[in-house]
């Protein structure tokens, strides 16, 4: 777990935390509307002496949808602890960081619940939003399955209704005929959904998919249709239609790697803030190994592969530049040479990192190389009985897209609860409470 | 064609006709509202003397949905040529054939429009008919996607709603989501909705479909879904849930081999109450060549096939029985050498077509042997230009269950029109019109 190398790093010492922890909400925090037992008393063990601000970088990570001022409150006012919207994941939030989208024409699906998806699209950037509503209005003769819905006169399409440029899918909507159709036809006519569509095209529009939860556990017995069933209806009927696969631009929510990235910036956001200058690893505590332990691993080992990218690119960059400043005959020969001067060391790093930009203006703090994986018992996972095995998917519930395999579903730590959890990253990382 | 051994059979001579015509309605009578031209005509020329009844059988096929009597009416009032119901197959129809399901508690799905899901159902012979909106009624924390329907107190699953028995889908209904959600649980449960659903299981209930068109063309420039695109939700979604395929007791409509049967039985059943006593071929004229043409030579293959397998039961047991009754030693010997007379000969031809029957009830007619099918060019299909080849699909639209070939999908004849395609049957079967 690396901490034999930070036996100098506790708060004792005064240092900073050198860490922060990403929160699943349900099923680690809260049971529905409920406080899961000593969530409250967990979360205040993470603020600082005077029990109004964390001490500990901390965000809060769901795959539900919504405004995040609202999450905040819920979360505040339930847990007793004053909770910022600025520390929540929504599963929608990454899409802040596409910032070429915000500027295009999007259409917007998805629910109409916690402030509706035009709202919703609005607090991420978005500036030319347009609906399904818009789209069947625009283009009275394509929503068709509903009979009671058919024009009761002839009614023209709108031509000046825009372009589509960009799907953007935020969650599960109602009348799926409706926005499968309306989607489809976007797709197969690049964004003028009168035009004669293309049925076996090659590439279409670019789609981004937040939240890929195929079933969620509600009220019943049995686990209810979440984002995840929509979009396997989508992406079958593109396929069955077309005879190709839809691709995604982004898939975003968890266990998605931007969601996690996302989450990393968050964390670097707040430390920066708290005069942190060096986190080295974030936590993830969650209930369920198909999403928070899935993606958490999958985020780890994108780390590492990152650090090995950066490293190595670094050292190709380097040899290119040394080659170019040896070589470069208007150069005085000390500063040929000088390639060890700070600002060239620093155009090497910026040029280095440039190349492993990601999703729109990410670049993570450096330090940053570990996400440890927590999965708590309080939710979605129970541990197997004593004396048996850990049971293994018979079916993959994850997306088409991220693959299942028993190895992405095991978590660093199995502990109890979320107590359980924070005293383990505690232990890891000799910190001590400072409040309570 | 077979009409070389037919020189005899012309009304020339006063014989009946040995033929009958499983006309397809939408793009080969009437294109939306409005007839086809000469379709008038070529109708009229299938009459009798009087110009008041049909000499010819002829059936009416479609893949719409609804009640039989409306579609007789507006047929009989757009071409000018009186229309039984009973001469009309929606696609729904043959589902009266399936009697083991009219007293077994059926959850049907399908559209409100023309008459309605329970009409349509209660008009098949369903007797136990249970919807969608009384299982969201029964179990109403269910259906869960649009909030806005959640309900607003703590409410009761009404624990004495009957256990499912079957799930019958007669078209696309509204809002999907309620119906893929409502359906799957149904099956997960085996029709016991509100108990906890097995997500790996390996059978489920029996569902009987009805129409599987994909897409159909309607206002619009682009086609529009069709019941098949509701099924391929369904089926990836029970797919994706399980693992397993979702597996159809009954899949109906053109071009399924059902459809098929039941419009024989139809034409069948009219000829005995014209006095025609043998019938050899039926011929299906069509526009579309993925359903009607496919379904023709399909189900052509089906007599084909069944007329060997009929030949080769009626020999076994022709054998087993001459075996039996020569050993048979309270036979007298006068009887045991008498295997060729009439009661025996009965009874082998009985006893070899019960090892034929089909669904339901159906036992055809033992003269028809063939199924020609006519493909027009005033709907769906266009010939290609002439000195280019035929386009082959290059993405099945068709059925999961039925995959496409290019060879059943090729009529024995192209034609232009309707007239085109009854002046060839007539030609074939040297048969002369006797009205106008």
């Amino acid at each position: 777990m690396g901490s034999q190398y930070k036996d100098l790093n506790n708060n004792a010492s005064n240092k900073s935390p050198q860490f922060g922890i990403m929160f699943d909400i349900d099923g680690v925090l809260l049971r529905g509307k409920t406080p899961i037992p000593q969530a409250s008393e967990s979360l205040k063990s993470l603020l600082d002496e005077t029990g109004t601000r964390f001490a500990v970088p901390a965000v809060f990570c769901t795959n539900g949808f919504g405004l995040r001022e609202v999450k905040a409150a819920t979360l505040s006012e339930k847990l007793g602890v004053e909770v910022n919207p600025d520390q929540i994941v929504m599963s929608q939030n990454p899409l802040e960081m596409f910032h070429e989208y915000h500027d295009k024409w999007c259409l917007v699906s998805g629910p109409e619940h916690d402030g509706g998806s035009v709202k919703v699209a609005e607090s991420l950037g978005f500036q030319k939003i347009l609906t399904i509503e818009d789209v069947r209005k625009a283009y009275p003769y394509l929503d068709w399955v509903d009979r009671a819905r058919w024009p009761k006169e002839t009614v023209d399409d709108d031509d000046s209704f825009p372009t589509i440029e960009a799907v953007v899918l935020l969650g599960e909507p109602v009348r799926w005929e409706t926005n499968l159709q309306l989607i489809l036809d976007v797709l197969l006519t690049n964004g003028k959904p009168n035009r004669p569509g293309e049925m076996n095209q090659r590439t279409h529009l670019p789609v981004l998919a937040v939240n890929m939860d195929l079933l969620w556990m509600a009220k019943a017995q049995t686990p209810r249709f979440g984002h995840g069933a929509f979009l396997v209806c989508l992406e079958n009927l593109y396929k069955k239609i077309t005879g190709s696969d839809l691709e995604y631009t982004a898939l975003i929510g968890k266990p998605s790697e931007v969601t996690y990235e996302y989450s990393q910036k968050l964390i670097e956001e707040i430390a920066t803030s708290m005069n942190i200058t060096e986190l080295t690893t974030v936590y993830a505590i969650g209930d369920n190994p198909l999403t928070d332990i899935y993606g958490a691993n999958m985020f780890n080992k994108f780390l590492q592969r990152k650090r090995k990218d950066i490293a190595f690119k670094k050292e190709e960059i380097k040899k290119q530049m040394e080659k170019q400043l040896t070589r470069s005959p208007v150069m005085p020969r000390a500063k040929r040479n000088g390639i060890s001067d700070r600002s060239a060391k620093k155009a090497i790093r910026l040029a280095a990192d440039n190349h492993i930009a990601l999703h729109g203006d990410i670049t993570n703090v450096r330090g940053v190389n570990r996400c440890t994986s927590i999965l708590v018992c309080t939710g979605v996972y129970k541990a197997p009985e004593p004396g048996t095995e850990e049971a293994e998917a018979d079916v993959d519930h994850g997306h088409r897209d991220l693959p299942y395999t028993a190895e992405m579903t095991k978590a660093d730590y199995i502990v109890e609860d979320v107590k359980n959890a924070i005293d383990t990253i505690f232990r890891v990382e000799k910190w001590k409470p400072l409040y309570g």
